[in-house]
């Protein structure tokens, strides 16, 4: 059910194009790799377009901005349009400065991505920004499933809230996902990796079944197996440090049926 | 005494801002999240100001330099200057090109940093750019003890000068220190990485006491317990390349009781 | 044979001066420190003209191309090619935009490297670039024996084309190179790290014999010791995450007798 979208991404091995932070960009390029997908990452205005639409799926991370990438994502965002590649959004840190929302709510904009994958807060604050009340929903645990909702209802796309619990949503059908390990947060560019992964997925489900893909059920895939590979490290490690490369191994070896049996998914 | 400033940082959790360099930038933040420290890198003039408001210390770096980049480093330095917050400077190569010696004096000059944490030849070249005569101090091994007073007496601030024997001043007091592994020299980024955490610990000193903070027993705990953690992480490395995570293993499980018993520190 | 040469770089520990991507630079410093060479990566027009110079020799790779770097590129080529630093070219991507493919062969005209080293598809492009017509050689295995070796004669250089199966080749003579591990392809920037790399060994041969050193050997030496390092980790891993430190201890402890006894080398 989930497994199997890990091996549609092996079998596939989409080019991912990632405009994304510099402390990411490694450990996102890895984790595609061990995932069997193909990163690339460029970043200049001058070659964008062409990358953008080669590319099965583009990613745009805002962990490390500055004005000439903004330029670049938005040109990126155009092409990816323009030839039909989905777009992941990773609104790192939106809300600590005013430049960061400025730049997310600008990426939401003209060209609004097909998924947002961010933590809580930064998923609360972009769907606030765009009118919806702030504040998390009580009766689902501190999680932000009315935020990430009027979110992906306005994208016609998926949110994906993470944290010790995460959300996927469209705005009609969400997913909690309690999978994952608290080691995940001792180590840096591990959201940033998984938005990358989840490009890869998106960039099946897109690639096989066009714009009525089930990005839904890609989205939530690509995060149950990266949590269950986390699951799986946690073993293999003695602390952050070692955790690191473990999950990468973790994920290259993951095996369709274990994810399945692991994954700890209730659709509300 | 060294130890319990690691669980002063692991119970307050101080944020860094850090304008560090590419190379470093994915250890130093994974070395301020295994101390339990929180990394933001940001380097665009549009939100440093607004960044460095926010942060419990400031870390510049010079390791891979550009003129944008220099002008965020002068920004970030006024608000931190404007807001109390402390800086470290971390003069990565200075004297090697004129470029690099040009930046690091000017990032001395209007809003001095309240810590410069180099190697003993950029302590060296620092400290004489100001005037001082260069040369090392004979009577203490070849450290630049005299040189980094000079400089921490004119900073009104604190300089280390890490080697195989570190040297912490603020031009009164001096701190030596032979805890450390030469593997250290053997992986990229490893003193940038301590510059971050560095900024950790002053954040920590300077939020409980304000100016007044015991900046230079913050910054001689920063180094006992990063060496300590190197000796540590030595035993569970087969390498420079294993050794990089097990460090951050270490730093993580770090007991300050340990560092303690293992601090090898003499006060000049 | 091809082992002293890595004892020669560990003997002289050259400066490796490297204009590089984003996503390599920190495996490709620590591939240099754990061969005992020294790194820096500098980028700024305001400055690699001095390191350019300071340095054993020069790296230059496209991997994440903006104008401004290129401009650097440019600056440090000319530098290098005043003081007699040789020049080791890395044309990550190029034929994948038309940027890249610009940005390369402005690289290759004025002040042409001494070394290209790329994957066979990217030499191809290159040489194609030139005039020679595309396509592989079926007699090789599928090897751009004709192409790499027509570059080389346009560059009175070497070219490296790495894969499954290597070439390095002046235009004369082409050794054939079947170590390595298919790992080095699961983890982000191993070619690149590999050419820095190169730029160490070519620094050697430079220093000692001035232009008449033997690029060929120096080359095919450091393309040896980088794979038989490989080999020798895939034992100390299980996947591409722990493979990558595992081949900075391989390459930190490698063997000079034992890299010729593994090495699989014919040559045409």
């Amino acid at each position: 059910m989930y497994g199997e979208w890990l091996e549609r991404v092996r079998q596939q091995g989409p080019l991912v194009h990632n405009i994304t932070n510099y402390v990411a960009m490694q450990f996102a390029a890895n984790t595609l790799l061990a995932a069997g997908a193909s990163p690339v990452m460029a970043h200049a205005a001058e070659e964008v377009e062409e990358m953008a639409a080669l590319a099965g799926a583009l990613v745009l991370n805002i962990g490390t901005l500055e004005p000439a990438w903004v330029e670049a994502m938005v040109i990126a965002q155009a092409s990816a349009a323009h030839h039909g590649v989905p777009v992941v959004l990773d609104p790192v840190g939106v809300g600590a400065t005013r430049y960061r929302t400025e730049v997310a709510t600008r990426l939401l904009a003209t060209h609004p991505p097909l998924v947002v994958r961010g933590n809580a807060a930064e998923v609360s604050v972009l769907a606030g920004g765009a009118g919806v009340v702030r504040g998390v929903d009580a009766a689902s645990g501190g999680l932000p499933v009315a935020e990430a909702g009027a979110l992906a209802r306005r994208l016609s796309g998926v949110v994906a809230a993470t944290g010790p619990v995460d959300i996927v949503t469209d705005g009609h059908k969400t997913a909690r996902i309690e999978n994952g390990d608290p080691w995940l947060s001792r180590v840096t560019a591990t959201g940033c990796s998984l938005s990358a992964l989840v490009g890869a997925f998106v960039a099946v489900a897109h690639r096989e079944e066009g714009e009525n893909g089930d990005t839904l059920m890609a989205v939530t895939a690509a995060l149950v197996c990266f949590e269950v590979a986390a699951e799986q490290a946690r073993g293999a490690a003695r602390g952050p440090g070692t955790f690191h490369p473990a999950l990468l191994d973790a994920l290259f070896h993951l095996n369709p049926a274990d994810v399945d049996a692991a994954a700890r998914v209730s659709w509300i």
